[in-house]
């Protein structure tokens, strides 16, 4: 085995997901994610935890979407009482096809997006961290070859946590202090109300609120956010490409969209609840180990140079105690480019000036 | 996708378990049965039916229980809680390398038996019923072809289940109101006492108390056993080739056992718990697709022409109202020809000889 699978599966375990000796853990499998499976199960047993492995397929799962009639009446308690049971949740992403469930009609998955609610609120109870392992099909969606894409995870995933945590938590206090950020550049004009919002250091480990690995951003969750802006890193939403999607907001919530490629789908978000028009993230990607967009959200909005703007369900951990965020069934990340000439200014302090951050060599801002 | 899986998959769903609309359905994907498991997701979905799946994997297994410490001292009360949930437990079968957990030690195999335990009693409270996907693994082991392999396993699974269930509720009734099980033949001289038993008709679906795809078996529960036996057909216990062992069972306790071939590990199984020694099941072979031992239990002690005895666990299904059959964390069975030569006898009555039912055309007995 690589050793880069047992090095992945112990930041996972430790940093990552904090697991400890006794801990009942839900380890999710996809298709081909066997190898991180064996590496994290042999990482979880050292460790005292107790596991018990889920089986992810896009398959089975295209299977029985499409062969159901879409009532989805029944309750789903046996999968909701393994979460309310579970102190961590671990899942591993990467599959064969990433378009396995392309034929899946939208109105079905939002049946049961909506039916599955209840599990996904249980995991979110959790110390729940999400991963990829490089998979064949992985690579191929983001234009690579699979040994530079391999090359390229663990780059992202095999980081100095401590190290980035502290520089993210420069950002995080600015944020925290902080009533307005505002971003200007080419193709963005947007100013967001962050008063009494918490920014999550999020720096891929449950002790700091983050739930992805790799991660390396940090976010919060505005009250509302006003103006234009183009998120022009393309990207999948349900199998469906969709590139240059330029957005007018009016106090947290889609009054205008078009996108170049893929309006459709992103229309099909919009529709699934009333929440799924309205602001539930705003974040910046910290990462430098993501050089480039590879067409999967769990890294494209960490890359470095970028800031995401999430359609949908607000983080309960970026609100006031006793305050109560955006709802949705759905959580939808759109990712625009800080290229040179751009901005982002809290209350009257420039932050970053043409994608470098105002504590960087190079950084020429006032 | 050969025609055969689907109709696995119908069998599995509709004859078998039985599930109903609204079922809440446990599928156990083992490391080679993604193709089965799609179908059988595809039959879920359109029975209405709210499947989870979880992962079976020998590989990840082996690497948990071999970095444990084998203290495995936490509650699975996750896992547990699923099963409690499930109206339907369905264990897809098959594996890439039946060898996969072969260094594995058996203490650890034991510790792991023990605290997994209460899943296993909550699971048998299920709907449950164990299958298996005809995989290059399987194969081998059965010292066959892959493809005359998969005609062998969809020989035995997709049969007149009906018209079988009619035969063996012949057998059935004759151990129902029998009170004593009679072998003798070359090397077999045993006595059951099957007083107040209930016989199972093992025609592979709930509905007959039946929890395996394929059977094709009657058992029932022996209050105790008496006499000598050699298990003639080989098999794998622990993944450990093991033959022609040979037992003396005194009021239903082994008292003397010796094997031409892994006698170490039927020895391992014995040391399991007290009731590890004791007999559990008394069963007689029925399935005429499977003609042949293919070192694989689900399909071996189905043979026609078999009879089997296990050691440890009892099922209840066998005991009158009230009754508590023998406890053991285990459950493991031994298969003996009945040959030219053999006689079945119900009390006084002749069930079968030379292998012969006395329904059969053939048959020559008294």
């Amino acid at each position: 085995m690589d050793d880069r699978v047992s090095d992945h599966a112990s930041v996972l375990v430790d940093w990552s997901a904090r697991v400890n000796e006794g801990d009942a853990v839900v380890v999710s499998v996809s298709e081909a994610t066997h190898e991180l499976a064996v590496a994290v199960m042999d990482a979880l047993g050292s460790r005292g935890a107790n596991p018990v492995m889920l089986y992810a397929s896009d398959e089975a799962q295209r299977a029985y979407l499409r062969s159901s009639d879409g009532a989805f009446t029944g309750p789903r308690d046996h999968e909701r009482a393994i979460f309310e049971h579970a102190d961590c949740y671990l899942g591993l992403g990467g599959g064969r096809n990433t378009m396995a469930q392309a034929d899946v009609p939208s109105e079905t998955r939002q049946a049961f997006s909506r039916v599955h609610e209840p599990i996904r609120e249980a995991r979110l109870q959790t110390d729940w961290v999400s991963t990829v392992h490089p998979t064949r099909s992985l690579a191929q969606q983001a234009g690579m070859s699979f040994e530079a894409y391999q090359d390229f995870v663990y780059r992202a995933i095999l980081r100095d946590w401590e190290s980035l945590a502290t520089e993210m938590a420069r950002l995080k206090s600015m944020f925290d202090e902080g009533s307005t950020i505002r971003l200007d550049g080419e193709h963005i004009a947007i100013t967001m109300d962050i008063t009494d919002r918490i920014a999550i250091n999020s720096a891929a480990s449950v002790a700091y609120d983050s739930h992805n690995l790799p991660s390396g951003e940090v976010f919060t969750a505005p009250a509302t956010v006003t103006g234009e802006i183009v998120f022009d890193v393309p990207m999948t939403i349900h199998d469906q490409r969709v590139r240059d999607v330029a957005v007018t907001f009016e106090d947290g919530r889609v009054t205008d969209l078009t996108a170049a490629v893929g309006e459709a789908a992103i229309r099909d978000v919009l529709e699934t609840d009333a929440g799924a028009s309205r602001v539930g993230e705003f974040g910046v990607g910290m990462n430098r180990g993501i050089d480039r967009p590879t067409d999967n959200i769990l890294f494209d909005e960490k890359m470095s140079g970028t800031v995401h703007v999430a359609l949908g369900r607000a983080y309960d951990a970026c609100l006031p105690p006793g305050a109560t965020g955006n709802q949705s069934a759905v959580h939808v990340d759109l990712i625009a480019r800080m290229t040179d000439g751009s901005r982002m200014l809290v209350d009257d302090t420039v932050v970053q000036r043409d994608g470098v951050f105002r504590w960087e060599p190079g950084f020429s801002g006032t």
